[in-house]
């Protein structure tokens, strides 16, 4: 059984340190979300986390969801949780006061996505995509739409999914083939099947609110005759209570390597009854609004994911003996705590780094979105969402990423005990698994990286990134140093390496495409590196009010800028050779 | 369904072409052993493969072995396959003649026994560990033992074992409890829990050969009072015929990740029969004759799932389309083939490029294991034997890495149906989930390498590595000079890092501790690339002779120098930054 304990300390400190966006403490609605308030939250978080949420990990992993005659039943323990969950309110976190909100900023949301990410990941599934359903909505939908729907979802009664993803296409969303056909009442009739549906189906809620891309009958092919489609499980009536069925059954659901205790399902709508959501063939657009805010909560799993699996790693080795370290002390010969071995502390410390800088970005990250999303002046906000939108592959695809690399190192601290289902350590890698897949997998997000977000109609935002960067490692501290120098280093590379890229995105795409995750890796690095670096300013500058804390930060920094920075070069050298021999290749 | 079909054709050309080790060519044994004797073989094995073994990995990983009453039954199908395996003679192969072995040297099964970890792992580990305690038994035991033990073994009709591990050591062998008291008759009895052991209970064989390392009552402690025993699930009569059932039980059986359909046992030895094999408390150092051979298997092992994710990740490239390539000619926006798009191409190409080289270096060492074990010259055998042990932890270690990286990018092109259990991708990447585990986790293997091997009685082997590799770098010919230069950077790395890591080792050994899986690393990124080096050597000279097949292996050696070899630069510059502020930290 895997233990947890919700990083609290880490989480407060960063929000009342590094809240130190100007343009985010402008935003009104955020003034009175004081540390004492958010200490309250993130302290009654932990506790469900460990006392209702972590059970189920187990629980969900051992008895997977099932469908049976046409009803998928969630695993024991899901139904009396997710009943407890809402009753307390955390479906409610960030949403909007308007509709029973709660009115949390990201800054706040994204620990408390980080912490059940880390409990159990299948459990949070069910309450993600509401969130991500009532994004959409709430961006999108008409005010009779959104007072309709909305208040259920927030309350956790009601949930929602994305129906994107079809059997021929997932990346590729123009070759959609769901209909839509619109009638009279103007409503419309959906038609088709849907695949991959996370909660497409479950027992957890009254009703089910899917959010349905299709093609309208009189829309072009291709991506620009895509809507965007409310479609109910249940019908709801004009005073609000459940109608009846729609024509939506599920086909199966997906037996998984992973997050088994979460429904995958494959959806058939019939004739089902939908209702368009914004204007007509803009479905694309508006579904993305759900997509990129989705795509940073999927890179918190990953680093939710790897706090857990540091936690139990760090517990294991202070606990397993075996082996004498090289500064063993017993004259009898008798083993250390494995946690004495050189190998084992840098793979300890090597978690840790990735972990802390990874909280510290996405920190800053949640500033970002705030201010892309309620900043008064539209300027401010665009600048905003072009960072926003430049570092979610980035979250996305590393905090995955290093997801996998972390609870495998997990496994490999606790030896072959890792591989057996008992210590629960195995199954933090296979649910860690889907997160470089779904959402896009990795790969599309280093294209749309290279492709889409480097440069855009507002300009050329990495170079905005860079100068930032650059432009911070200029306030030049004493002790801060010696980081700046190493970091420099690497924001050169990154500088040099976007511009190799800028030049092959117009002169050899090919050649970009090639080098686009090692891109995304490289751009990944330098930017935990620089989360670190503004940790490490407040380590120094308030070194003597909390100097136990403050010297465990920079030594883990220090980690950080001596063994994983070093990352870069492979990746910039490897990236850098071109793409002909690739190309050119004949594969049999 | 997956599916494999053995690359015979890179086999024979390794052995045809390859087969360059002057001493190897002198053993006498292996004169007879033609291509065209070797091509029949591996073309047999091809069949047996496809059809009857791949169909058992579903099998196993769908109906895992189960513990019933005390009897462990192995998946369905498992019997009637290992019935048909065994009266081919496939346990037989690489066997001692006099014993009913067909006598190949490992430069035929080591391509035997990757073509059965693509098939199914699961299943090869029920003959393999057999091999493992047939060698050990035909090493150290007396002849006595060996006659009544060993035809049976070669025959398949009874199976082996190796029992090691016990809940409080795994690595740290030399706290072992297990007891062994001596009888009056000169057996002993066993007594103890041995924990993971491999086929340790089955129904597919009439016997079980359990070799297990205990304490006799009169053995000092540590390593040095451990002694090997010969314990049979059966004792054997006097006339070789199967007599009664010996003090061990099957306490339980291990639900693991993957390797299903193996059957991981706790065995309980209560004063079980058990023979002495070779002198007392010399255990260890024989049951190391067994587990260096057992390791490199372990790196074959990830080769062989590579090999099959490879084939699979191609094969699904060719029929999914998915987006359009930079190079896309269609009019109406069809989509292309995945492996038109570069980022696709070059996730196979790495795949492609590793599992290649990795055979070659394979090839590469089975004749140096060959030489180590039957040639007439001491001083050759020792030289070979020294080339072996370096390069142990390095196949075993890097093959097995390898092995996960490339199943899992095989996931990665696969999207969310590489996730499901549907198409049999993830369960290759569970499956080798255990490799970097079992007979030594990698990190211990590099410890091994770095503290054991790198210099050792007879002189600085590291040494003699790099001169042999600088020496067949000065034999430049002009097609290879590009290849030959990049290598030589890589070559000269690998040479200061030795350099580094013998001072630490002497005057700092956390340092050399620390860095001890980057170096393994960086040796094994440039033995696999000098392993290219020869291939390529061939290619060029024999190149009008198979056009096609050449230039296939030229450029995915150039894939190989081009974006594999640059990863040598971040582990170098990482690892070599020390393990003071590594030491100094404290974990709370």
């Amino acid at each position: 059984m895997t233990i947890y304990n919700a990083p609290v300390e880490d989480m407060l400190f960063l929000y009342e340190k590094l809240r130190d966006n100007k343009n985010y403490n402008e935003i009104e609605r955020y003034k009175e979300v004081t540390t004492d308030l958010v200490k309250n939250i993130l302290e009654e978080a932990a506790k469900i986390n460990k006392n209702l949420i972590l059970p189920l990990a187990k629980s969900g992993d051992e008895n997977p969801t099932v469908l049976e005659n046409g009803v998928v039943r969630t695993p024991p323990g899901y139904k009396e949780a997710y009943k407890k969950f809402i009753e307390d309110g955390w479906t409610s976190l960030s949403c909007d006061p308007k509709y029973g909100g709660q009115g949390m900023p990201k800054t706040v949301s994204a620990f408390f996505d980080e912490m059940i990410s880390s409990s159990s990941l299948s459990f949070k599934l069910y309450s993600e995509l509401t969130l991500g359903a009532y994004n959409c909505i709430h961006h999108h939908a008409s005010d009779e739409i959104k007072n309709k729907y909305l208040p259920k979802m927030v309350e956790g009664k009601w949930s929602g999914t994305m129906c994107l993803t079809e059997p021929v296409c997932g990346t590729d969303l123009g070759m959609l083939k769901s209909k839509a056909i619109e009638q009279s009442d103007g409503t419309f009739k959906i038609t088709g099947q849907k695949i991959f549906i996370t909660s497409g189906d479950h027992d957890l809620t009254e009703n089910i609110v899917h959010l349905v891309i299709a093609r309208a009958s009189d829309s072009p092919q291709g991506t620009k005759g895509i809507s965007l489609f409310l479609v109910p499980k249940f019908i709801v009536n004009q005073d609000g209570s459940i109608g009846p069925r729609n024509g939506i059954s599920t086909g199966s659901i997906e037996t998984k390597m992973g997050i088994k205790g979460s429904a995958t399902c494959v959806l058939n709508f019939d004739d089902a009854t939908g209702y368009l959501i914004g204007p007509k063939n803009k479905g694309l657009s508006q579904m993305f609004t759900m997509m990129n805010l989705e795509r940073i909560v999927v890179g918190i799993q990953g680093l939710g994911l790897s706090e857990i699996a540091y936690q139990n790693s760090l517990n294991y080795a202070k606990e397993r003996k075996q082996g004498k370290s090289n500064n063993n002390k017993s004259k009898n010969g008798s083993a250390d705590l494995i946690i004495e071995h050189a190998d084992i502390r840098r793979t300890l410390l090597n978690m840790k780094s990735i972990i802390e800088g990874e909280r510290a970005l996405c920190f800053w990250l949640s500033q970002q979105t705030e201010v892309s999303l309620y900043h008064k002046d539209t300027k401010i906000k665009q600048d905003a969402l072009d960072m926003v939108s430049l570092m979610t592959p980035v979250v996305k695809s590393l905090f995955s990423d290093m997801g996998m690399e972390i609870t495998s190192d997990a496994m490999q601290i606790f030896g072959g005990y890792g591989y057996t289902k008992d210590q629960g350590i195995e199954q933090l890698y296979r649910d860690n698994r889907i997160t470089p897949i779904y959402e896009g997998t990795n790969s599309v997000q280093a294209i749309d990286l290279v492709f889409r977000k480097l440069v855009n109609k507002n300009g050329d935002i990495i170079d905005k990134y860079i100068s930032m960067i650059k432009s911070d490692l200029d306030k030049n501290s004493d002790e801060l140093k010696p980081f700046i120098k190493t970091l420099k280093i690497y924001v050169d590379k990154l500088s040099s390496f976007s511009n190799w890229m800028k030049d092959k995105i117009e002169n050899s795409r090919d050649d970009a495409n090639a080098a686009s995750n090692d891109y995304l890796r490289v751009l990944g690095y330098v930017s935990v590196g620089y989360a670190w670096l503004k940790v490490l300013g407040v380590c120094y500058k308030e070194y003597s009010s909390n100097k136990d804390f403050y010297e465990d930060k920079i030594q883990t920094a220090s980690f950080y800028f001596n063994r994983v920075l070093p990352r870069i070069d492979s990746h910039y050298l490897s990236a850098t050779t071109g793409s002909r021999y690739i190309m050119d290749f004949k594969f049999n």
